[in-house]
């Protein structure tokens, strides 16, 4: 990138109704205790696969459409005029480089998601609106390629890390960190999102009780996740709904 | 079924106040934490035992009197009006075929419950608000009957199944998905689901303590709900008035 | 007690504020989640040891000082005017026969504290605030005396047995239905219920982490608890400002 | 101190911006679930390394401005114009008269911090957000130095004891108590209280899970604990619009 350079092209203006999406996307999981104080929701520009939109720096809870920024997948703002984006944006644009399929994502340090970083247990697909995490959950441990760091995301090295730790999967689990999910349009990365936190706190509490968990298998998510993609409209309705003054 | 055919007949008209309950039963159950984005209610016609009532696909925070549909044993829908019922309706018609007893029926995914579908512990009575559990609490495992499946109560032969494991009992469990309660009324079935939620809880919070659990035992339990079912008006009246404009 | 003998008579009247101290420890329960749909709190009447104040059987959410009735230790009510005691008014009578110093009772079914009346487990005062709880909690099982019953404390015989197992102390558990609290006064025993329940949780939290609790001994408690006396006014005041319109 | 003298001379006027943000600090940490009925804030004089700011006796859901006292690292107040002091102000004095470089203070009981006072499991650093923990977190026993008390810190001794044990650490655990956090400022004191909270829940889930836990190690939390300290002010401008009317 040389300096001096002008802005990088936008990819092009989008719809409001997109952009308030967008806004409410994070409005939601704070509402709904995904996220706390921080937490950042991103989506593919709908128009030009090499742009995302993402909030500038602020508390999710406070996010509107005028928060949504244009980024390149070098982290580039399009058009800053003044608003400063997260410095893990970039663990968003790695996300986008590496995987075209995905055209939304969701990262948050949700309190019940943490102890899955921590330690050898799995996150399982407890129940079927979980069933996204049938297929995996990797966890990414910065110490593996950077060692001692900040563990934040905050180039495209440490993110392209995390891109191939994430694979194909729906979810990634960061140490010591948080999560992000994935999906192919907004509101599947909100129910992703939301659906780890609660299918986490599930499966602490079946671990209190001992013994091996009947949680779904592969193939049994891969069909049941087919449901919720059909159907998560009806959360983001209601959701959607708490959030809108 | 034969094709073209005209809508099946109702079973008459019910009591706008029935219909008001039935709709509230739904938001209560949403209000109390019990069910989230999704989550039903349905309630047998009052004057016809081969009808059922039950909302429209909707967020269960949202129903209101003219949501609901009604529906035959065979689940189809006697005046749609454009209306789309919940793909799950056959769970609510499988027990009505199976159980006359049952008036009311309210199925949700309530996370504190689906770690008792997934271990072997049985769910216990741990206190006399949930003295309804001391009969036995069952587990349906749908790849028993049908192998590798999107778990959902879609068709007749799947809630026939389930509705044989549920039995004589009040609530059956369904593994990695949910609850089914079942009463004699509308408010008993509510109360059910409730303290089904609640009583997992508690049964969560003794497990860490360990050793055995001092729960009611079966005459215990039925002595105890005969008490419920003579006050769950309380309860209820309490719930109505926090979900009526 | 003869038939068609006049009502008892009162112990006189009581200041409109104190009644509406006691309708809202009621509100305060429940706003504080240690109340759900039911639960109730007493007070000895303060012109007459020989009476007692109580509400009608109502949800503690909607308590108000028209609710208050009067009764005698033997649970008639001084002046019913249409409205009905709770059935476990006998709880309250039996505990103020026993125990003349006890001004004020609490009872109630949290959900935190149930795990603590179905194991061997003890309850201990993890911090200061429940430091009324190191003088010891014991459990009550009404099967050792009555067999097989509802478990409702409805009768003086199963109040006097209940008393006996509290003795001396400031709250007693009972196996698989709840807790009652006692206290020189009604703030007391509002203070009582609400860190009952607080570090009910506690310790189930630290029982998670395994290995001996340095909780409080006999006698920091007895002296931590000296304190609380002197300051739970402020607690009071909070609470009370939080369910007064 | 001798008697009859004049009330010591205050460290000059603070700007009411000041006052009313550390009046806010007790309102965020009551409105986050940090605080209960009690717990307390204060900070270090901006102009007056002897002297500091800090709340009368009042649940801290309720403090404004004007409650705001100001005291000397003895505890006498500058002006008290009829105001009572916390008795545990002393807690605050003695730590700021053993760490010069701490600017405020926090104490309180949160529930899910208790446990990790009463075992010998330390508290970790779960996550960035608590990367502060991840120095070590002492556990002051005031029967180590004091034998049996009411385990109030209302003495310069016990407070002198404490900071000791505090040394030069974030957090210290009081047992059967309670928590300080300190910080080079208010908002740092307030995010660390918080995070203190949410750490300890997340590392209460992640022990029943079982297994060794790979939380920050020390060089992590420098440097993951400097970006915290370049971010807090997002989550304090969210904290503070909740509890500002």
């Amino acid at each position: 990138m040389m300096k001096n350079s002008s802005p990088p092209l936008s990819g092009g203006a989008v719809d409001r109704g997109v952009m308030e999406d967008l806004a409410a996307a994070s409005r939601i999981l704070a509402d709904q205790g995904v996220f706390d104080a921080a937490g950042h929701v991103s989506m593919r520009h709908p128009h030009h696969a090499e742009r995302f939109l993402m909030s500038r720096s602020l508390a999710p809870a406070l996010v509107t459409a005028n928060d949504i920024m244009e980024f390149t997948l070098t982290c580039e703002a399009c058009e800053a005029r003044g608003r400063t984006g997260f410095i893990e944006r970039y663990l968003h644009s790695g996300i986008y480089r590496a995987r075209p399929d995905v055209m939304a994502i969701a990262h948050g340090h949700s309190p019940s998601v943490i102890p899955f970083g921590l330690v050898d247990t799995p996150m399982r697909a407890t129940y079927h609106n979980a069933a996204f995490l049938a297929a995996g959950v990797p966890v990414f441990d910065i110490r593996d390629t950077f060692g001692v760091t900040d563990i934040v995301i905050s180039s495209a090295d440490r993110a392209a890390a995390l891109a191939e730790t994430l694979a194909d999967k729906s979810v990634v689990l960061l140490r010591a960190h948080g999560f992000a999910a994935v999906g192919l349009n907004l509101q599947a990365a909100v129910f992703r999102a939301f659906f780890t936190e609660v299918s986490a706190r599930v499966q602490l509490q079946t671990a209190a009780l001992g013994g091996p968990m009947a949680v779904l298998d592969a193939e049994e998510g891969r069909m049941a996740d087919a449901i919720n993609l059909a159907t998560h409209g009806r959360a983001w309705e209601l959701w959607k709904r708490r959030v809108t003054p």
